[in-house]
């Protein structure tokens, strides 16, 4: 079992797994939380590959029913040696975050790091940006080695795909949920230079009618499936659907273009 | 010379290089900004190394005098190969864009392209994220296909490194300049939920100063050169500085840990 590269120690700010120590000198298992980035199979950092190769268990998350969209990005990656860890997830927005699920999933990755086993858990974009790894991360990291592996968020994805920059300068942007009300929208746009909208889905129109209101609709570019096959993408104004997949995002630059 | 995957046509808002015409039928190069992610060499992605090793001509932002960072990234990954065209821009902020250096490196890539020789160009982290990418994109993308392939930004590098998810559910997340005066760093951070403030720098008192007034002292993270063989981190009220390095940042969540 080839431990992944960890840092030195930090003093009193180490991240929480270099302050486990072994019990009863029994080597316990890691837990990697591996970002796999936007889609695109190559969009995979070479350290995320090899934490995955070396890896002898494999966790990620899936639909309650059909095929894991994590477990398909890294697909081209994997030789078939891994132990498997299917997490399905209910995508029903109003169950999120589906506390059961992962005091389930925790305690099945626990046997296996309790074995010594390492296991490598499959994050789409990064595992800190808006992932249900989170959850995973805060129910095992106090009692086991834990180690995260950022990777390509979807939000840069969108802005490469669209060839338009996020922020320069002394740009303030910011991540917005789509699902805020339609004041903490309007207020949260109002006052940055750029924002990505996040979880678009149904809200969409009070999305578009908080842009009409700033005067914002003719900067915003709607994207969804960036660096999948499917990928699609229009000035916003021109997306006429009532609702957007899970995997869209609204980009803006009161700029318009960010180098200006 | 290979091209790298290109999007099909999205219609109106394809990426303006896919709507570049080959002048006379004459095959022009293209301009690709690779994201070479924070600084470990292994947190480049697939993609990036494949266009690397394909482009004939390298491009990489150096300082005034001394080694190029970017290239130092990605040493271990040339073979060589390459024609270089090292870009030194002063680092001085007051300088800062120094228009007349992207004018000038716009010039020496735009012969390569002419030639049809494929011009690589290096970006620290993600390219569309703060970087002075954007500058030569916008001098060349009406002239040239232009491609942009994302990479690990360096703030979801520090909150891996920190073991501090960045956001979770519904949070508004912005990445706001330290270089605001303190009313404006002040506005900007009351009303997120967390918060990844950059280019601190000399304005570290000022930071301080805004972040102990919001009460949020303890929620927040110094870390710098997160990655690198260098890399420190500890709570920013053990910090005792009074000034911070070009590479780094403060990451602060107002529930203290996101998954909260």
């Amino acid at each position: 079992m080839k431990p992944i590269d960890t840092p030195d120690d930090q003093g009193l700010d180490a991240p929480a797994s270099a302050r486990q120590p072994a019990i009863g000198g029994a080597q316990r298992g890691t837990l990697i939380g591996i970002g796999i980035g936007p889609g695109d199979p190559d969009l995979i950092t070479l350290k995320a590959l090899k934490v995955l190769n070396a890896a002898p268990v494999l966790a990620y998350p899936a639909p309650d029913t059909g095929a894991s969209l994590a477990r398909a990005i890294v697909a081209p990656h994997l030789d078939g040696h891994h132990t498997e860890i299917c997490i399905r997830m209910p995508m029903v927005t109003a169950r999120f975050p589906a506390q059961e699920v992962y005091d389930w999933a925790a305690e099945e990755i626990a046997v296996h790091l309790d074995a010594g086993r390492d296991v490598v858990c499959l994050c789409e974009g990064d595992p800190f940006v808006y992932g249900s790894f989170s959850f995973l991360f805060a129910r095992l990291v106090d009692r086991y080695p834990v180690e995260v592996v950022p990777g390509v968020s979807s939000i840069t994805a969108c802005a490469a795909v669209l060839g338009a920059p996020l922020a320069t300068r002394n740009d303030v942007f910011s991540i917005v949920p789509g699902t805020l009300d339609m004041a903490a929208l309007e207020a949260q746009l109002e006052r940055v230079d750029a924002a990505a909208i996040i979880k678009v889905g149904r809200h969409l129109a009070k999305i578009r009618a908080v842009l009409t209101k700033l005067e914002l609709m003719t900067n915003a570019r709607y994207i969804e499936r960036a660096t999948m096959p499917a990928q699609n993408s229009m000035p916003l104004a021109e997306f006429v659907a009532e609702s957007a997949p899970y995997f869209s995002m609204i980009l803006v630059h009161k700029r318009g273009l960010a180098w200006n």
